[in-house]
Order: structure tokens, then sequence, then C-alpha cells
């Protein structure tokens, strides 16, 4: 089955700033999804301004992996947005957050802290050099030793992240500072990778190594198999060892906390 | 300095439940404190229905290290306590988790997952078996190969938490469940821990070697040092570099974005 | 393309031992081999009696995937072979490593550490139950919240291994004992799976759950891709940025130092 | 107790090349002995040409931590004194790897990778800026933001180690590369930590904020504690559950076993 790729995006500064209208007339979002139709996707893009915020359940239920680009207006995300997309994350969607999504709500959520790190926007951009760490990693396939983008904005270090589970670009900047700019994490069953370039005045998404990473990272992020359980509030009163005590009184605060987390349920 | 430790509990069941009166008649935060003393600690004891709910900012900005448990009335505290203690974490204030504060509010804000697992509350509880995995962290400073604790409650795999930066602990129970039972995660400048035993109807916290680890995590959840910086959302419009180009005109959403996550403003 | 399997085990017990012979007449490595082949794999059995002792050059260049039983002769596998497999590890061959393979010396030099860990024969085997940590990860593809395992080998913490970079498998032991019984690491671009269970007297090899986690696993070592570079000791004289200083000078021992690790040499 | 450091280093190129005995006319241990100085510290200085290569024994069993700088002869170090060091780091020795380092043969043997990365040796230098990725860690205590080493020599990605775990510093050079410069391994009990600065030209280890990483690194390499148990393998005939199997005989080849990889024996 071909996995399915919503590509989110606010898509306010395409019709707020000029500039950026001007370097993305198809818009951010669009441009993301036509690099992923360079390798063969066929994806969804949705906006802050679409019904629902462009994140309703049954979209996000039929989303393999949820691409996500967010700046100037994360507040306006709805907690229950939020909230919908962190439980279908731990249930096995996964999601690629870009560039200033560093600081949206549901990538703080999933991280846990505050995501802060340095920046200079430097009116002209300067010069990025993304390093492959992990030259044999999936979403490295087919990428070069380092890819430099001319103009980019500087995201550096110290960012507060948690120690991402799989280090696989870290960038250096003409400025002096440098950045762990493609990081994956692993949340419940679901795969997120956070990727630093993209700043909406420089045509980044259209750079052919850039689109190869996303198109890698898709396929990486995509969920292995939906098999086996989701991360239950698992009541099993009954033990597997013979003679092991059992369970046999159920308090009720204990089926409201069940009810309270039980939202990844057991599949068969 | 010595270290200040706060205990926090809901202490609600000690009052509710007349078995749980009887086990811990000093209280579960009372019991914790008494075992911290042991070790020459001098802990603070607040609860729920302290006021406040005994999360005031200026006791958390005087604790270095927060304990807490809870149970049945996670919902009852106030997102506001819940984001306070989170930038305490940040900034590197310590916490340690404990039992059924697995699904406390500040926890899962701070590891990003439902932190579900699977549990079994056997009438008379089940054999539990602590093995020190890591025999030369600091937490397992004087602990046993393993700890036996002939009656607790299961807490058992799968558990959904990020995979822990460090595993010190993990257990064997008798009804044929084992768990990932003592794990450190970073988080910002914090070492947040948590341990998984510590039923309320257990004299647990009454055990000389759960007495230890608890002590030992205290001091290693403690900030190893206050100085550098806090991480914040950092400007940096001039390069470290000559003649890189550097940034002229700050705009206005940014410094919005500044006010939104400046909570961790630089030190020093 | 297939993945190239080839499944290496020492094949001494089934001749010298007699339960060992009855147990698995088709030997330990024809039957990881069967199960293999019921997954639809073609593996390549060898053994330590075996010419070359069934590590040639030119079968491990063409070998995807090794699998590595051996117990009583890590001893007697030559420093070259054990060179050689480390070498094409880093390289990319992915390695499973099963069972008492914890002490076999390339385990051991791809680890850093001693490997020791507790054990326990007991005679005619104890109950072991293998719990599935991370039920999203692709080596637990298709298999159940856990695998019982009727008679087993007890192989239990503490056990002495650099922390896994992926836990998939925790064991519990009808001794009262655990162990972290399904480990990955990455090294250099290979990827290495442990594999506790399997012991000689025990038809563990023939569980069809355990072959299946066996398939599974050769998928997932199996190298994701083959582009870009090895790890190389690689000399850059000439700096990416302009105005840079370059080098201009080669000392004899430099060209010494490269050739003596210049093993992972550039690829196209 | 005050830690016990040795400091060995080969201590040729003073001798050998007439730049390096001007830079470092205290020779290169010479010098890092007395940043230590500067902190309190009461170092043992060794070289490759000292009786026993400078790696007794005796010494070995009376170092708490031990620091290592060699370059052009790695491979004269002999097998016995790499079994010994590797030894002695499973046991609870602290490592710190300096430089390049990163080929001698007990970081290779620890590490189990080829420990290959790129490098550029300009004739005068060039500047690297030494990134604090972990401001609250131990070994960051009262390190800026950033360090600068105007002549440097590059050791830039991709480094072929296992994913450090713990990663306090990430370089920038002049040139337009990376380095994951300043890694924290845990291998058995012991802490190895590897630092990239420190050719043998440049006076870097006169620089007052290295001098400070390398004590705050001194302190945090230092074994915990002794207490528990040595990672053994250890035989556990008698379960630890009633009814459970016991183990009633033991094998010779097992005794053959124990004593092969039994140099970890139980501590009381």
């Amino acid at each position: 089955m071909s996995i399915r790729v919503t590509v989110w995006n606010e898509c306010r500064h395409e019709k707020e700033d000029e500039i950026v209208g001007l370097v993305y007339p198809e818009t951010i979002g669009g441009a993301i999804a036509d690099g992923l139709k360079d390798h063969g996707f066929r994806p969804t893009v949705r906006t802050l301004d679409d019904e629902e915020q462009g994140l309703s359940a049954s979209l996000l239920a039929n989303t393999d992996v949820l691409i996500w680009w967010g700046h100037r207006y994360h507040d306006e995300v709805d907690d229950e947005k939020v909230d919908l997309v962190q439980e279908r994350v731990i249930g096995g969607m996964g999601l690629i957050a870009l560039h200033s999504a560093h600081h949206a709500r549901v990538f703080k959520r999933l991280m846990g802290t505050s995501c802060n790190f340095a920046w200079r926007e430097s009116d002209d951009g300067e010069r990025e050099r993304l390093w492959t760490i992990q030259p044999g990693h999936p979403i490295a396939e087919s990428v070069p030793p380092y890819v430099e983008l001319p103009k980019s904005e500087m995201y550096g270090e110290p960012f507060d992240i948690p120690a991402p589970d799989e280090l696989v670009f870290v960038s250096w900047y003409e400025g002096g500072d440098v950045m762990r700019s493609g990081c994956v994490f692993h949340r419940g069953r679901g795969r997120v990778f956070y990727f630093a370039p993209g700043h909406e005045t420089f045509p980044i998404y259209r750079d052919v190594h850039v689109r190869r990473i996303l198109a890698n990272a898709v396929r990486y992020v995509n969920q292995p198999h939906a098999g086996g359980w989701r991360y239950d509030h698992w009541a099993r009163p009954i033990p597997l060892e013979q003679g092991a005590p059992k369970q046999t009184l159920f308090k009720k605060p204990r089926a409201a906390a069940r009810r309270r987390s039980g939202r990844n349920s057991r599949t068969s």
C-alpha cells in the first residue's frame, strides 16, 4: 500500500509577506508536496485556515505520515488538535517537523522540553552545510556527504530537546554556529523526524537533496507495521504464572483512570 | 549546600481508605520523608490539599529536587502548576516520579507519551524482584544485586515511555511480568527518575533498600551545577565569524515568539 | 535483490553430545536455516570445521547478513576471521549473534565489553517468557505480546554490554531472573542484533515465534542501502570554505596511519 | 579520597619534531598534568618509553582515571597492555582519550568500530569553535557557551563511533566541517570521555577552558562508587524462586569458559 502523506502548513506568510509569496508562489506546503511528487508520493496539502484547521479526525485517521511546517501561529492550533496528533503519533503515525516547527505545540508536546535554540535571520541568509553523520541511515540514502544550502537561516545549539534516538545530520553555519539539524525520536509506536532547514524566504524546499531527504524521511517514519498492540493502560488481573496472586476486585477510580488514559485501546 | 527536597503527594488515600491509613499512619509522603531523613536530608512535605496545591512558585523556586507521588487525582492538578514544574525541571530542578505518578500530568508532560503500561493489583500483592542492571550507577550505590519486595503491585511492560537515557533497574514479578522499573531521563537541564515500586497498601517506602535508592536518586537528580546558561530562545544577530552576514532587523512576531517561549532567560 | 544470509555455527555439540544430536538431528545451524526457509530465505550454512573455518573472505564479501551461533569453541576462531567479520559489519553487513555467542570473539570485539552475564543451566530447563518491549519495532512484527519458551537456559542480568541502541525484548525466567534478551546495536554502517534464547539442548529454534523473530531480524539488520561512503580515515586537505587554511604537506606517518586503518575506502 | 590520575602519552613527537619540542617543552603529558595541577590534582605522568610502556599492572590498579594521548605509535602498545586497560575500564577505571587517541588500540577496543574520521592538518592550523551542547552536564561546569581555539587541526565527521551515551560538545571548523568532539561512553562500570582538540603543534593544553574541561572530565569519569559487584560470568545454579528448576551439574567446558572470561570476579 502506498504511504498516505499529509503536508500541513500555516500558509499565512505566503499571503502576508510579499517576499515569501515571490519565493514560494506555490506556497511552502505546495513546494514540499511537489518535492514528494518527484519521488512518487501523492500528498494531501492542508493549511491552518482550512476547515477544522486542516486537521480533521478523519484526515488524521487516514494519514500515515504527517509533515508539519508552522512558524508564527503555533498558538492558534487548538488543544483538541494537538491532543489528536499526539495520540496518532503514539498510535503509529509518522511525523516530520520542519524548521520553525521546533516550537509547534505538537512537537513540544512530544518532546516534553522547551525546544528552544539559538537563531539568526541574516537579511540575505548565510551558508549552511548539512553534514551526514550516519551515512548508512535510511534517511541518508543517496544523500552526499554534505549538502550546501547557500542561503539559510541559522538555527543553532544549544537546542533543548531530549537526546535524539538517532542523530542523522549536523549543520555547520557560515556565521560560526552548529546544530543537530536532523534528529529522529521514537514516541509510542510513532517515529518523529525533526529537520531544521527550510526558512520561508529561501527556496530550500526546491533543493534536490532536501527533497530526497524528505522523501527518505517519509518512508522511514512510516509505521513499519500495525500489528501487535497499541500502548495500553492494560489491566492483566490474571497472572501468567499458575498459583501467583490474582486480582479479584476492580476499584472504580481504576475504571476512571482507564477511561482517562484509555485512548490507546488494544488491537486484536 | 545541602539539597532542598520537597516531597509532594496526594495524601488522599490515607484519609479515604482505612487500609492505607493503617499501612501509612504517617502518610505516604511522611514515610518517604522519613526515609530521606535516615540519609540526612531535611525534606519539606506538601500535599494536593495544601494551599496552592502545595506547589507555590516560591516553594518550587527553592526546591532542588521534587519527589512526586500521585494516583487517583492527577487531573486535579492545575495547568499552571504543571507548567511551573515543567519549567523548573527544564531549568535544572530534579524530579523523582514514584509508582502511579507515571500518569501524573507533570510526568506525561515531560515524556510526551501516554506513559501507559500493564498492571495487576492482586489483593495481597505479589513478589517483585528489582534487578540492578547498572551496578556502577550512582543510584545503585550500596544497593544489592537485587531487592525483593514480598508484596507489590505489578506494573509491567509494555511501558509507553521514550527510551530512557539511563536504565538502572528492571523488575521481575511473581505473576510472570517484567518492567523497566528504574529509569533516568534528561529534560532540559533537569534529570528525572521514574521508580515503579510504591503501592499505597504495602509498606514499600519503609524498605531499607528502597529508602537508599531514593536517597541516591535525590543526590543524582540534583542539578550538577547552575552555571552556563539556561536553554533559551536565544537571538544571536551578530555572527561569530567576521564577514558573515548579520541580522539587522527584528520582526515583531519574533519578539512575540520570544516572549511566548522566553521563559528560559539566559543566566549570568 | 534477495538478502544473502549465511548461518554460521560451531556444529560440534551435535557430534559430541548425544542429547544435542537427538534434539537437533539437522544440527543447530540447520534448524536456524530451516526457520529462515519458512520465511522465504535461502541461507548458506557454514561451520567451524569447514574450510577456512567457514568464513572465507569471498563468502563474507557476498553475505548481507551473518547469523552466528557459537558456544564452547569461541577461542578457536582465528584473529584474521574476527578482523574480517568486524570489518564487514562496519562496512554494512548485518550480524545476528545468538545465545552463547555473547562470548563470541566477534561479538565481544564489536561491543568492547566483557559481555558477561549470569546463567543457570537447569537440567530440564526452566520457563522463559520473552516480553516485547517495543511492539512497533520491525523485529516485533507479528510477534505476540510475549512468547513462552517452556524449557530454556537462564541468561540473566547484569549483562555487560554497552546500552543497546534499541531494546526490543526483555525476558522473565521461572527462577526469578530477568534479561535484556533482544538488543540492537549500530556499529559503523552495520546493524547487530543479539538474541538470548537458543540453548543447544532445547528445540527453541523450531519455535514458530522464534523463527519469525529471526526472519524479522534478518530483514532489519540487512543494510538499508550501500550508497554514500564507508567510514574512512579520510584526508580532506582542501577546506570547503574559501580562504580557510589548506593542508599542503602530508607526513609519512600519516600515510602509514592511512594504510593502517584505511580498510574502509570511500565508495563513489 | 582524592582521585588518582595517570597521564599517559607517547612523548615521542617532542623529541623527534623540533616544532613540537618548542610548543611543548614540558612535553604534551606535562602540559596536561600542569593543567590538572591548576585544579588541585596530583597526576602521575607516564610515557610509551617508560618501563613496561608506562602501564604496569600495579600502576593501573592504583589509577582511578587514565588520560591517554597517542598518535603515531599506537601499534607499539602491547596486546597485554591493551587487555589490561580494557579490563580496568570495565572494572570501573575512568578513561579520557585525547585527540589522535581516537585510533589508540585501547580506545578502538572499547568502541568496537574503526573510529575513523576526516581530518585536515593545515600548516598553521584553523579556527575551531567548540560548542557546549549540554550546558548542564558536569563536564560543562564553568565552561562558556563556546570555546574558540584559534589554531587547531580539523577532525571531522563522519566519525565512526557507536552513538555516544552522552554528547557534550560539537565543534565547528573554519574550513567548513563539524565534529562530535566531546563524547561520553559507558563501558562496563567505566566511563570513557573522548575529547578531540589537542594537536601536538598547537598549545591547546594550555588553554584555560580546555584545562577546565579536562579537570571536569576527570571528576566525571571517576567511578561513582566501587560497591556492588563487577560484571561477572556469574553462575547462579540455585534459582531464586522456590520450586524452580535447579542446576545440579557443571560441565567442564563451562568451567573453562568461566576461567576464560572470569577476569571480573564478584566483589563482596
